[in-house]
C-alpha cells in the first residue's frame, strides 16, 4: 500500500509500505476512504514532536471501511463504514472511566505519532471498539472527517473548558481550522457575541459567514482597546487562545473579565508569562488540554440533526495520492486560502 | 475612639480617631468586640498595596455589636451581634447577582483598604444588610472571626475552585492560616489524602492535628519526588498554592496530575512562568481569585453543626489595645508559633 512517511525534520515521502495487519485481538484494520492534514502534522514535520521517529506514517483523522477485525472486537465487522477518532482509548483504565481518553493508559493521541497513522491506504486502529464510531446512514463523509479531531477539540478544549454560556461575550484568537471549530461549536451554547481575532482579513471574512458577530484584525485594530469598548471596559466572559504563541496567550490575559475564563486550545512550544500578580484578584480560570473526543457522540447527533455543518471547513479536495501537493497547499494556508483539505482514496 | 492607623510603608500607630458615623442609608456602625490581623495587613504595611493611603484604619475581620443603622437597613437593629464579612457587597449589581461579591461594583474588598477597617473600636460597614451576618445563638465568637476572611478564602478559592472530590489526593503548599483553612474545609468533601507542605516543622505538626494525612518539609524532603512516590507517579488531583511566590506555584505545576487542578490562593507580587509547553497536553485547570464570602452561610451551618472547628486556628489572645504587640507577634509568626491572634475589645 501507499503511505505518507515522515523521514526526519523537513522530510516526508509518499511511498510503498507494508499493509498493516491485526496485532492484538482488539485491533481493527480500516481501509481509509477520506483523510486530511492537521496543523499538528506540520509541527511534526518541523521536528517539534521528537517522539515521532523517521519511518512513521503521519495522520490522525479520517473515515474508512472496516477491512478486518481482531477476535475481541464486538462492535464492528468487515465492510462497516467508520469514523476514526484521533484519540485511541481502551475504555477500561481509570482515565477512560472518567472520559479523559486523552490520557488513556494504553492509548491517547498515538495515531500518526507513536504508531502509524491515517495518511495511508490502510491503518491499524488499536482498541477499535472504543476508538471508532459507526458512520450514520447518509451522513456527509467530508463533515465526518472534521469530527476526527478539530470539531471535538474546539468543543471540548475551547467551548466546554471555557464554560461558554448563553449571552456570553466570547473572543476567539486565531481563525485557523481549530479556531473555526470553536466558533461553530460555541454557537451550541448561544453566546451573545463572538469576536474572532486574526491577522488574515480573508479568514475574518469567513468567520463572519460562520457566525462571528464581530471581527478584529491584528495589526490593524488595537485588539485590547476594541474589546474594552465592546464590553464597557469589563472584558470578555471567555477568551479562547487558538494559536499557541506567547503573544496571543498574553492578549487573553488582558481581555478576560473578572470572573471569566481563558481556554487555551493552541499547542505551545514555549512557556508563557502568567500575570498572576494582576489576575489573582480577578477570579479567573485558565484551562488547557488535549482533546479526549468524549464529545464525538454529541457531535454526531448535532451533525445528524443539522445543528452544525462542519463540511463548511473544507476548502480543498484532492486525491489521496496527491498528498504531497496537498501538504504544499496546507503549508501555505493563508496564501492558498486553505482551511481543511479532504484527501479521497 | 482608638484605631490602628497606617502611616505609610513600615509605619502604623494605635491612636485616637473620630468615631465613624452613618454616611449612607445602607450603612451600619458596628462596635467591634473581637478582631484579628491578616497576612494582607502585613503586605499593606510593607507598602505592597499602594491603594492603601496613610491615615487608613487597617483590618477586615471581626465580630461586634450593631451600634447604629442607616434608614434603609432592614436586617439589623442596634444591639444585634454580627459577623463582619471582609467583602462588602451591594447585592444588586451584576456581579453580586452571580455571587461574585469580590467584584461588587460598589464594594468588594474595601474594608481596611479603601475605607477604614475593623482594627478599631468602631467600624462603618457599607451595605450592611449584605455585608454582615447575624451571629447564631451561643456561637463561639473566636471561631466566627475566622469566618470573616480566612475560612471562606480557603473554602472558595482553594477547595471549591480546586474542585476537591471524595477520594482525591490533595496537596496544600503553605501551612499558614489560609493553608490551614484550606485543610479544614477540604475535609468537607472527603478527600482520600491531604498532604501539607511547608518549611516549618511546627506548622506541619499542627497540620497533622488538623487532619493532614501526610506532611512534607521543604528543605528536608524532595517534595516532587515524594509526591510522585505517594501517587504512583501520577501526581495529585488538586495542588493548592497558599504562599504567593513563584517557587511554590512552580511546584504545583510539577505535582499536578493529568486531568487535575491547580488552585492558587496565595497573593502574588510578581508574574510566574507558566509551563504551558508541558501542561497544555495534561488537561489541567488553573484557578485564582479573591474570596467572595458567598460561602459564609454554608460555613455558619458547618460551624453550628460542629462539622468544623475554626477556633483551632487561634493561638494567641490579646486585648485590642495591645494590638501593637500583636503585630510584633504576628510579624514573627514562625518564631512565636502564631497562627491567628484574637484581639478582644
Amino acid at each position: 500500500m501507499k503511505a505518507l512517511v515522515y523521514q526526519g525534520p523537513g522530510e516526508k515521502v509518499w511511498t510503498e509500505k507494508d499493509k498493516p495487519g491485526i496485532e492484538k485481538p482488539t485491533d481493527v484494520i480500516v481501509k481509509v476512504t477520506k483523510t486530511t492534514i492537521c496543523g499538528t502534522d506540520l509541527h511534526i514535520l518541523k521536528g517539534d514532536v521528537p517522539a515521532v521517529t523517521p519511518g512513521r506514517t503521519l495522520g490522525h483523522e479520517g473515515v474508512g471501511i472496516v477491512e478486518a477485525v481482531g477476535d475481541a472486537v464486538q462492535n464492528f465487522k468487515p465492510g462497516d463504514p467508520v469514523l476514526i477518532s484521533c484519540v485511541t482509548s481502551c475504555g477500561k483504565c481509570a482515565n477512560c472511566k472518567r472520559q479523559l481518553y486523552a490520557h488513556c493508559s494504553d492509548g491517547g493521541w498515538i495515531l500518526g505519532h507513536l504508531i502509524d497513522g491515517t495518511q495511508a491506504e490502510y491503518v491499524r486502529i488499536p482498541h477499535g471498539d472504543n476508538s471508532l464510531y459507526p458512520i450514520p446512514e447518509g451522513a456527509d463523509e467530508e463533515a465526518l472527517v472534521m469530527l476526527s479531531d478539530i470539531m471535538p477539540t474546539g468543543l471540548e478544549i475551547g467551548v466546554q473548558y471555557g464554560n461558554v454560556k448563553p449571552g456570553d461575550t466570547v473572543a476567539i484568537i486565531g481563525a485557523g481550522p481549530v479556531g473555526m471549530s470553536v466558533l461553530l461549536t460555541a454557537q451550541f451554547y448561544s453566546p451573545g457575541r463572538i469576536v474572532m481575532i486574526d491577522m488574515d482579513p480573508a479568514r475574518l471574512e469567513l468567520a463572519k459567514q460562520f457566525g462571528a458577530t464581530d471581527t478584529l484584525q491584528v495589526g490593524e485594530d488595537d485588539v485590547v482597546e476594541e474589546i474594552m469598548k465592546m464590553t464597557g471596559g469589563l472584558g470578555v466572559d471567555v477568551a479562547i487562545e487558538a494559536v499557541g504563541v506567547p503573544a496571543t496567550f498574553d492578549t487573553c490575559q488582558k481581555i478576560v473579565s473578572a470572573g471569566g475564563s481563558i481556554a487555551n486550545v493552541g499547542v505551545h512550544g514555549k512557556p508563557v508569562e502568567l500575570h498572576i500578580e494582576e489576575l489573582w484578584i480577578k477570579n479567573i480560570n485558565i484551562s488547557m488540554g488535549l482533546v479526549s473526543t468524549n464529545t464525538t457522540p454529541m457531535l454526531l447527533k448535532t451533525l445528524n440533526s443539522g445543528k452544525v455543518d462542519p463540511a463548511k471547513l473544507v476548502t480543498h479536495r484532492l486525491k489521496l495520492d496527491e498528498i504531497m501537493e496537498a501538504y504544499e497547499i496546507f503549508g501555505n494556508a493563508a496564501r492558498e486560502k486553505a482551511m481543511k483539505i479532504i484527501l479521497t482514496a
